[in-house]
């Protein structure tokens, strides 16, 4: 006898939830048998530690670029610059110090800002263009 | 007559919190002075929002590379190669659909992943190098 499905709400579709999962393997490896089962399972646990930071990392760059994204809205109603040197000096500045406190390479926390404010000026560049071309 | 000193563990440390913030301006800016007040400050809320990620987003790829460090020392104890291109690729498959699913463009995920990727293998290799010398 089979337990009767418990109603759920739509919120929970448990068949949908494979959509995002189903094809990606946490055990995908180059390595796959080459190695010894105890190893690649040290591995594979550190990994799985390592996939759940990054969908943190893209959840959190996703708000981040929301932000940067009215920014750029913000820069383009007033006709302002898209980059802003002081700002990023004291960004970097400040991002040095707490890779610092975290035990990370400041200067890779400095080359990783550099990368991701590049990033956005690209589309405060884009958002400007948008913006002028709707007035013309 | 002034209040008496609490006594406060050293992890409180008062005076040195200020070591990580009082050099750090959140409203630095080389728009200063040229902008309307309220222009301002709707920029100087919205940089305060980017300042939070931003400090979250170090610690969180601080947490990141303590696990690529012992990935690392895994790889140089069994001699396994530093990169794993069959990882890499589930890895970057997985991201973009994140990405999607977070409305952060796929491109960018995948590119911030690899600049990433490029830096862990780096690590291991450095890794890796340090285990050797210190057999040899």
């Amino acid at each position: 006898m089979t337990e009767p499905k418990p109603v759920l709400s739509e919120d929970a579709r448990p068949d949908n939830v494979s959509e995002t999962t189903d094809s990606f393997d946490p055990a995908a490896s180059s390595l796959a048998g080459q190695v010894d089962r105890s190893v690649m399972d040290e591995l594979l646990s550190i990994r799985s530690s390592i996939d759940n930071i990054d969908a943190t990392l893209v959840f959190l760059l996703a708000e981040r670029f929301k932000a940067t994204q009215k920014v750029g809205v913000l820069k383009a109603t007033h006709k302002l610059p898209a980059g802003d040197p002081g700002r990023e000096a004291a960004q970097i500045s400040r991002l040095r110090r707490l890779a610092e406190e975290a035990h990370l390479d400041p200067a890779f926390a400095e080359k990783f800002l550099n990368f991701i404010i590049s990033e956005v000026i690209r589309h405060h560049e884009a958002i400007a263009e948008d913006h002028q071309a709707s007035r013309d």
